[in-house]
């Protein structure tokens, strides 16, 4: 089958690069000193019956974390990194992920304990597994990559040519040449790639065959590692072939089952190999890569890319590997496997002209400047040993003094690594914090997430059959669609409100003195605040906190706000604290109390001392991506330590409070501070009272109460409601800068999904 | 009590003038010869048990319209508008509504039915008015106009004066003042708006009181009208007073209950008078205004405006009516109303001196110019009779040889107004067409509606304790607030129809030539259309019909579209007709096909002839103040016809179709035309389907179909999606230019209220 001239005549360059990528990468828990544990599968990390996201592999201990399918190997990593977070922050204190393939320090194989999966026949094939290979083969572990050619092209590719009449015959084949190339020189990935080059003694059943100080390319891709039975033989010949001789495999009993067969290239699409005959293959699983402990999360975004189009390679390439080559290819990956590491390889020559039918093929194809140059790394690796991967982990192990420990400390620093901004789901850092958070929580209890625009921070998330949509981590099917419009417009709030019986101040627009002066009659004897309706700094504001008794007071105020605008405003005065409640249901989650950026001496430090201190706080940083943010000490904060008598160079007294701002905004560096357990109920009803007058399922209800401590009482005196936000901030509940932290995302997924537990 | 000092030293001016307003109107149905019908009350006006407009008074032909409370008396004649207009159009067609308050042609007693309502003692109670009173009288229709003083202005009363200790004292004496100086002053309001000069023989039990010739002011006010037994004695002296002297009758036989006294002032607030002592007085209503025959709705809004500034007038009045001022205002009354309306009054100077007083209280409370131009009109009339209403109305009669045949011909008048623009609520014109055939929905249905918020159309609807909101006519409760988001988004609304398995036509961006072409592979074969992302006048569209199947004609196409624009879009190109479904729950209620403006040839008009033909169609007008547009002849339409080699002035052949527009829009000048019946049900089902794939309640969507009579097919050839609207228009299905009308503002009112039969 040869498919380079179809793509030139069709121009099918770009499309041929184009496909579709998902990673499935497994790894022990271990304790800090590397060692694998032997604790349970956590159960933070959801239920394994389901998640898509969080499995165990062989042992209860054995990680397999799965990312959903992409476009783009860059967002399969985003998701690896996203799902590697999410795992490294909900784990045991004291367990981390281990960033090596071969494991180290494994208990006595009667302390492993096969994944305890909810299936009795999944944990039964697991106890056969025991039979056949021992358990520590079982517990190596590594990444395995999952490509799809672009359905389009395939279909192109067949319009292109006259061998085939069948499409799923065409498809099946051009797999199936993929996968024979593959197996063919897929040493060189190996050679390349290969990160197993030591194990501990006791990983052998019958003693260790490396010598005293010997280093091997991959152990895993050796004869010790996951490997069949040599006496399996099955044939890749054509798709018919390789199911005869599985099926054949399988019912002489050298398998338990198709799924014990390990390839390096596994056929996929159907539950069965036989169903691949009428359904086609629908994409390739590669499984020979070892962990890259020089990453975080086990693979490095430019080997992704380079395994991308070494894939592509064996598609494109003319001669096509036959079934004695792949056994040819299987030797040399036999051999390369127990190379040396810091030798050149024996097949040199051959991996060299392989990478450069890469590089010829890239340009063939416009695949662009930097792939290339990943390829030509590669290519200099032949002539350097030293640069690979393999010889780089000898290094680092020798100087570590022993792989255990090497894996031990990157353990340790790559959870620390994800905690650094504990507040963040890193690879989306581009989405606002709450849906990063809702996210995580999704990703921790197993809801398959889609994201639908992720500028517009639209999510689909789907449990089963039940399918539900998200919009800036709170905006769902649970809110009816009138109470957004309702709260968006002023006037309609407080009619529903007042409607409803709720404490809304009233407050009544002037466009004149006279005017205003006529309606004093409105508002005698009532504590009103008459103010600009566009006020700076503000000026020209005067609040009859006791009541206005007297029309010329009256008269007077209204004068003053008038010098400062057109029109002017008089409305009821709410003596008290405003207070965020953050409703959810029938339930007020939480209420939190916003105070305006300040600091407070110690007597010894001037103001933009203790303000550099104060955003010291990791919550805080500017722009959008931190919880909080750092104080400024611009115009406005001068003006403010002015009015105190103060310059930023001041050192206040002991204990004394210096503002720097009126307003209590987070976003200009205010403190939030959780109240939540110290509001009296009866508000926390109300709140929950007024998010049902006006039909919402999610809502911020910001309230004024002088005494959160004294039950509510049906005057506004005792509270006022003065607004209700749709779509309320969640951060500030989630990270607060005080006070406990309220998980409300985790709610919005309970109402979501009642179903999920 | 005396109120004027208080309020001048209080500044009390403006709230003086404050208030509540609310009318109840009282008119027959009558044949087209202003004869009083005996069919039942229309099934179509609701249901009586609860209607809060529409009901009967004492007769099944005797309507009682009835409007909500408003803040300003504008607004409550708005109401009585629409309420009018609403039965109106609902009546029968062969029937009217008599615009005076006597009625004509009465039908012999024997077929006169008492209102048939659903509670018996309601019947009954009636019946026991036939008795006592005999059922013409009962026919007798007029104004009642009930008016409440601001409570704040009532507080700030009580709170500047020291004679009252408790407040609801004060308040009941303060409107049992009002009260006494009505009934003292009353014959005024009979003089100067008094209607009802004369009455047919048969009116009267004993044969006509009225001289061959005469006409008198106000029979309906007159001992002939609808008055109690002369015994019946009830005290103004104080509520106490009023309270055991109206129980007494009640208890002595000479009423069967308190309803019976027909005082021309009720006090209100409570079932029964006694709790009037507790919660007091909240409202008066003034019952003696006879029906206006000259208004199409029974009062003239300076007349309103007049009447509460009289009632004010009795407030205000320093020097007080005693019980014994309240028999001579009664003597007065019963002298004023058998006064020929042609000549002056024997209270002349009286009437004078009062209007006089009316006129320095308007100085007083700078009541403005308009009212004092209304009052001073008032006033010319005693100098001159032959200005009063009563004594047009004579003329009137003269002229039109009986006062049953000038009933009927402006009774036939008004309803013919009321249809002139039968899709608009004329008094609520200022908001959109489709709030407006939902508010003429919800009257006729009997929902209570309140307008929250004017310009931006937001209602709330009412039945017992069911509350609903609407914006803009369907947007409610009913969709998820998730839905719009998702259709505000086209990439989201894309995404989610294609994962339902949903045809929808995919498209992609591209910013240049080159990367456009190298993605050919993508469309090859595909029917596409090829276009700047801003198109002017269709300029740099290709559209590829049977698929592109070239290289270089794609190119080609790709390189024309960038000469008008910097981004470039490739889509799938569907064949066919746009059709607008709209969705409501589990049903397609309407399917609209919109053509571009367009008229047809005669052979004889020119091509601006036939448009000004065609724009004289009543649903056409300028602005969004009709259902559809007049077709303009600007630039664009100009260059269309040149276009097809013709000009304003050409004379196209009979039944050649001319083309105005390219585009279907109905805001210029595009027909609607009706196709529901017409379309196949399989895409109905389909609407129905992309509505709840999004959660949407209300859905406009637009289909993209070849054949609207074969079934669909799942691809893209048999039909497409390409758009969904969450507020789609409903004004084009409730009134097409072509096929049928499809009420969808009623299928609104039943999603959101079921329990509405």
């Amino acid at each position: 089958m040869k498919i380079q001239q179809v793509i030139k005549e069709n121009r099918l360059e770009l499309l041929f690069q184009q496909g579709s990528f998902g990673i499935e990468k497994e790894s022990q828990r271990v304790h800090a000193d590397g060692s694998v544990v032997v604790s349970a599968h956590p159960k933070c990390f959801g239920s394994r019956s389901y998640h898509p996201y969080i499995q165990t592999d062989f042992a209860e201990s054995q990680l397999e974390l799965i990312t959903p399918p992409n476009k783009k190997i860059e967002d399969t990593l985003r998701w690896l990194s996203a799902i590697h977070e999410v795992v490294l922050r909900t784990m045991p204190q004291d367990e981390y992920v281990f960033p090596l393939s071969m494991p180290a320090g494994l208990p006595p194989e009667d302390q492993i304990k096969v994944a305890q999966l909810e299936n009795p026949a999944d944990v039964a094939y697991r106890e056969h597994l025991v039979q056949s290979y021992g358990k520590s083969k079982q517990m190596v572990s590594g990444v395995h990559y999952n490509f799809q050619l672009d359905p389009a092209l395939i279909r192109q590719l067949f319009n292109g040519q006259n061998e085939y009449q069948s499409a799923v015959d065409f498809q099946n084949d051009l797999y199936l040449k993929v996968a024979r190339n593959f197996l063919r020189y897929q040493w060189i990935l190996v050679y390349l790639l290969a990160a197993t080059p030591t194990v501990d003694a006791n990983y052998f059943r019958g003693g260790t065959p490396l010598k005293p100080g010997q280093y091997v390319r991959s152990l895993r891709s050796s004869q010790y590692g996951y490997v069949n039975d040599p006496s399996v033989k099955i044939s890749y010949d054509s798709l018919k072939d390789y199911v005869n001789t599985l099926e054949h495999a399988v019912n002489s009993g050298q398998l338990i089952a198709e799924k014990e067969f390990y390839s390096n290239v596994r056929l996929r699409g159907a539950k069965h190999a036989r169903e691949l005959l009428q359904n086609g293959i629908q994409y390739l699983e590669f499984r020979l890569f070892d962990l890259n402990p020089f990453e975080p999360y086990g693979i490095a975004l430019n080997d992704a890319k380079f395994v991308h189009y070494f894939i592509l390679l064996m598609a494109w390439l003319d001669e096509e590997s036959t079934e004695s080559a792949v056994d040819l290819g299987k030797e040399k990956l036999a051999q390369v496997a127990w190379e040396n590491p810091l030798s050149p390889t024996a097949f040199q020559s051959e991996g060299e002209r392989v990478l450069q039918q890469l590089l010829a093929m890239l340009t063939e194809i416009h695949a662009g400047a930097e792939i290339a140059t990943i390829v030509k790394e590669k290519l200099a690796q032949f002539a350097d040993p030293t640069l690979t991967l393999g010889a780089r982990l000898v290094n680092a192990i020798e100087q570590h003094g022993g792989y255990q420990k090497l894996g031990a400390e990157l353990a340790i620093r790559y959870k620390q690594q994800a905690f650094e901004r504990f507040y963040a789901l890193s690879a989306f850092d581009n989405m606002e914090l709450s849906t990063q958070a809702l996210m995580f929580d999704a990703i921790q209890k197993g809801l398959k997430i889609e994201i639908l625009d992720e500028r517009d921070q639209f999510l689909s998330l789907q449990f089963g059959d039940h399918l539900e949509y998200v919009k800036n981590g709170n905006m769902t099917s649970h809110d009816s669609y009138i109470s957004p419009l309702i709260m968006e417009n002023k006037v309609v709030t407080k009619k529903v409100l007042a409607k409803a019986g709720f404490n809304v101040p009233q407050s009544v627009e002037f466009t004149g003195v006279e005017q205003a002066v006529a309606n004093y009659a409105l508002f005698a004897g009532r504590a009103v605040v008459i103010k600009p309706k566009s006020t700076n700094y503000g000026l020209g504001i005067s609040i009859f906190q006791q009541g206005v008794h007297d029309r010329e007071d009256f008269a007077k105020a209204i004068e003053i706000a008038f010098r400062e605008d057109k029109e002017v405003i008089v409305e009821d005065y709410l003596t008290g604290t405003e207070y965020r409640f953050f409703v959810l249901g029938d339930e007020t989650l939480a209420v939190l109390l916003r105070v305006p950026a300040n600091v407070i001496g110690d007597g010894v430090h001037t103001v933009a001392e203790l303000v550099a201190q104060k955003n010291d706080h990791p919550l805080r940083g500017d722009g959008s991506r931190t919880p909080l943010k750092k104080i400024a000490l611009g115009d406005i904060e001068r003006l403010q330590l002015k009015e105190q008598g103060l310059t930023v160079d001041s050192v206040p007294a002991k204990d004394q409070l210096v503002q720097l701002r009126a307003n209590s905004n987070i976003s200009t560096g205010g403190d939030s501070i959780d109240m939540t357990d110290q509001m009296h109920p009866s508000y926390k009803a109300l709140a929950v009272g007024i998010t049902k007058a006006m039909g919402a399922a999610v809502c911020g209800v910001d309230l004024i109460i002088p005494d959160l401590t004294k039950p509510a009482e049906p005057n506004l005196q005792s509270w006022g409601v003065i607004e209700a936000n749709f779509n309320p901030m969640m951060m500030m509940h989630i990270f607060p800068y005080a006070g406990q932290s309220r998980r409300v995302t985790q709610n919005v997924l309970k109402m979501l999904f009642p179903e999920l537990k």
